[in-house]
């Protein structure tokens, strides 16, 4: 039975406390938030503690910390946490500066203990199933891979401002995922983006809608497609050929319902957007993160994963600035 | 808050306790089973206590019971829990006995108490999207029902024996589907059964693959296949034709995975058996129970419409074995 | 090379004429029809003669006739076409009355000449694709088989008067599939209908929606759903339960483009009606017959086949009129 | 009626044959080709004389001549076509050779006589019914375009030598159906290549497989993936982002039959090549050639058009090889 502090008590540290309350092999412990009354209530609701972050890592009957806060403190609390002797579990993305990053990779390797950084999509059961079938060879050797991720709506101006840019912020989930289903890192980067969902998008120096291409050292190539807007929901596709088929993991609709009148037929949108999407990720995100650290085994995506992804995002970023292929 | 008393802690108990626990406006609070272990167990987990059924009828302190326990004892713990003052979610059905369950149904009435038939895949939520379709007018004006249900694979002999047929057992839950969409009960049931997918069910006198169809009065028409074996899983669909269109529910798979090579195109199958398909359901159907409770208001899903599926039930059984139409 | 002379220039006759002037193996070389200057622009477009039908069938250079006149002429027309020595390709139904038509093939199969009878959706690539598949045990023995055929909209009320009525009008079709697929006639059948797209129809005595379960001697089931009015198109699906699985014949689309909006996702319709769905079939039905006539091998589809379907098409009528199933 | 002269008597000769025969405005007069038996042969079948190329070009009675001979020739016989006062049909590519390509435009405009290239896509159903939704402004303002065009099995390398390579060969199709859904030419190329299918075709100077992105005056992008092999079909697919929604265009498959079993769900596989994907479209392109002479209506699909793709053909390979993005 793992016992754990969470420390964020936000959305997304919520969603956590459930998974981590219903797994039979891990108990909430302590929540900690900068908002006292939020960590108090999701505390009490599964009848933890609500204490501060320090007393969480402190305290040597807490096995492990779920880092659930805002992006900047990421990289430290890793660090304060594993130097504490826990393991940890902590939301994407790593930090927003690469050499941050690589620092907190350094300190936490130093300390031994386990760092999972939580690209919940690699749980997500399509991409989990698609993943399965191309490694049992269905689709013999993969040649090309194809992403499409797009958001159901642009997030504020205000938000794109500190985001880091789409390519840190959104599409580092899918270049985690084409590390995951390419087991691989480009070695080359070429990116176009362009702000035409919101000008003001533009103006604050980032873009909405990219296509990147990835050039792997065997030939394979890859591609992403990201958008901040896609009116109909969360669209959530890949696609890998291969020299003996074509795999593909389709949307998740909200229902199964058709109706078919004079007019056409029409069915259900795309689940609206992540949560949803990806609520039996998150449950599986946790039960391999539990396993990983009970059993002593790997945790099956590594800090040094999460720097790896955001090392792609860098070079999109600044392929997208400069027009040039950049080498990785 | 509601406080539960959980009758039953077996596998579907187990989906229940789960449940209760995880709606924010109720707890469990006690467990009976006649495997005393069973009832310590699923206790311990939760934070409830283990006690004999009697022990939790008469405790004040408990607002409402779920009984999962086996059918032969439905109709008399619903007529102990609702003389005792709980509000009852009874699992389908009522009892096998027609008489007995109107018996059940006058003493129940008598109390006052709500009481809640457990048919699940009214809250499935691709057939409560496709109810609601037909409700808000979107194909007019409804003509011809079609459900399809088909069990993965047939139970064991030694069940059929005891289950009250195939009628009763299973078709039990499309004729309360039917009661749903149709807003209306049958005036005349049509019944043809066959043994075709094992003889030895034909021999203990019931049938394994059946079609029934329905009459209404104003001229509707129903249609309701059932098969005990399809071995591509569990297939559970709807579909609605109405004057100015058509509604259908298809099934859920278990992915969107899809496999295209030189041999063909492949997808996943349908979820495999009723727990996977309506555990959705399973916890929609509580919060249901848990608000009609708590804000005074009818169930939606009434002793009274458990009886009337069994009334469609009896019809039919006596149709397949008559090979006459039958009428309600 | 077959010489073919071309009884009727109707619609459907055009469709024919079309087929066989594309046939590489067959050559239209007369036309007649009731209407002289039909008859006379069809010759015309493809290098016939518009004569006289008796002139057809005394022509020794005619090898074969397409009889795409009245129903009430095809017996007639039949007898007369085989006594004269021609092969015969008759559109369905053969006739109203099953004793004319049982007549007409004791008359037709003295003259040893080959008639085959235009059940055109036996040819249908996405049904002969699955008689295919059920042929080569892909889903083991066959247990339930279920026909859905809706017209798009019902044909006035005073064709429905001279029509034969819903089963030998409509639902022939599908008791010709059920035949075609099954391999067998059924022994019983029970059939329930109801005028309740347009009680004129009631009026007129006839069904426009109906529900007609078959029972086979070794215990398979059967069932076909028509209605006259599906707003969407025309709607023709076939399902095979089995040993083994599920096969399922969809419907064809007008074209494969989806639109995913804020509203939600929409499609193409099903294809409108028999002329564009079965465009394929009816190309493929004349390929079956000039085939078979010059391989002088026995014809796909035969004229005691369209007898069979007319037999359960009456039983059908029968029990619809009494209630009663009706033996075979 | 159009008077119509078949140059080139190969397979899309005799596509051609047949489109022009069927349409009741076109009749084929004379076929040419340098196999002066298949010409023959072609002719009969269909009432026409085979003769010399120039004595098509020379004769007054003939309108229009059809150009389906191999692409070396396509510049010179459009130059004689048009000099000869003929409508023309090409096939696709205009020539190799931009230059080449540029000159024959210019000549064939100054005759003033209409010329359409045999971008037989645009007029596939699918892509068709797509355009016309996109015009009808069913998904907003166009945003990111990305084509999907992926062959069955790659050429005979001895072919690909003199092919031009695969954006002049293969890709130029989806150069078109980019300028045609965006209505404009892009701005900017960037191709990223390999050979990862085939070896011999890198040795050979030309890649199998390649993503090409494209830049437009407005912001949009458009993206091309194409390989030389997809072994479950010709994999022929279009999708557009807009402000409002996304239009697909999906594959045809060969049928509608699914099959469920213990193994799986099954279906057809998309229609194996581009004869039998593009069937219906080489009619429909044909009637649109036809209605437009006849009319002195602009052809659909112009010279121009086919230079503008060729462009497009050429920076794509430039920067394949260079690995630089190409301005236009």
């Amino acid at each position: 039975m793992l016992k754990i502090g969470l420390l964020g008590a936000g959305r997304i540290g919520q969603v956590h406390a459930v998974n981590i309350a219903a797994n039979p092999r891990s108990a909430l412990v302590a929540v900690s938030d900068v908002n006292a009354d939020a960590a108090a209530a999701l505390a009490a609701r599964f009848g933890a503690e609500a204490r501060a972050t320090e007393a969480i890592l402190s305290d040597p009957a807490i096995d492990a910390v779920l880092i659930a806060t805002s992006t900047d403190t990421h990289s430290s609390l890793i660090e304060a946490a594993t130097a504490a002797g826990k393991a940890v579990l902590c939301e994407k993305p790593v930090d927003l500066s690469l050499a941050r990053a690589e620092a907190c990779l350094k300190a936490a390797e130093a300390t031994g203990k386990p760092v999972m950084i939580g690209f919940n999509r690699r749980f997500d059961p399509n991409f989990a199933a698609m993943k399965a079938a191309a490694n049992a060879g269905e689709i013999g050797k993969a040649e090309l891979l194809s992403i499409t991720s797009f958001d159901p709506a642009p997030p504020p101006v205000s938000y794109i401002k500190v985001s880091g840019g789409l390519f840190r912020d959104m599409m580092i989930h899918d270049f985690d995922m084409a590390n995951f289903i390419m087991g691989a890192t480009p070695v080359a980067v070429h990116a176009v983006g362009t702000s035409i969902v919101n000008p003001e998008i533009g103006a604050a120096g980032d873009v909405d809608t990219a296509v990147v291409t990835l050039s792997y050292a065997d030939g394979r190539i890859g591609v992403i497609r990201n958008s901040r807007r896609a009116v109909y929901g969360y669209d959530q596709r890949v696609e890998l050929l291969g020299s003996e088929g074509l795999l593909s993991a389709e949307n998740v609709l909200e229902n199964t319902v058709t109706r078919a009148t004079a007019a056409g037929v029409s069915s259900a949108k795309p689940t609206y957007f992540f949560l949803e999407r990806y609520m039996a990720a998150y449950a599986a995100e946790w039960e391999a993160f539990v396993s990983a650290v009970l059993d002593d085994a790997p945790v099956p995506v590594s800090l040094a994963d999460g720097v790896a992804a955001l090392r792609v995002a860098e070079a999109a970023t600044r392929s997208a600035q400069t027009g040039q292929t950049v080498a990785l």
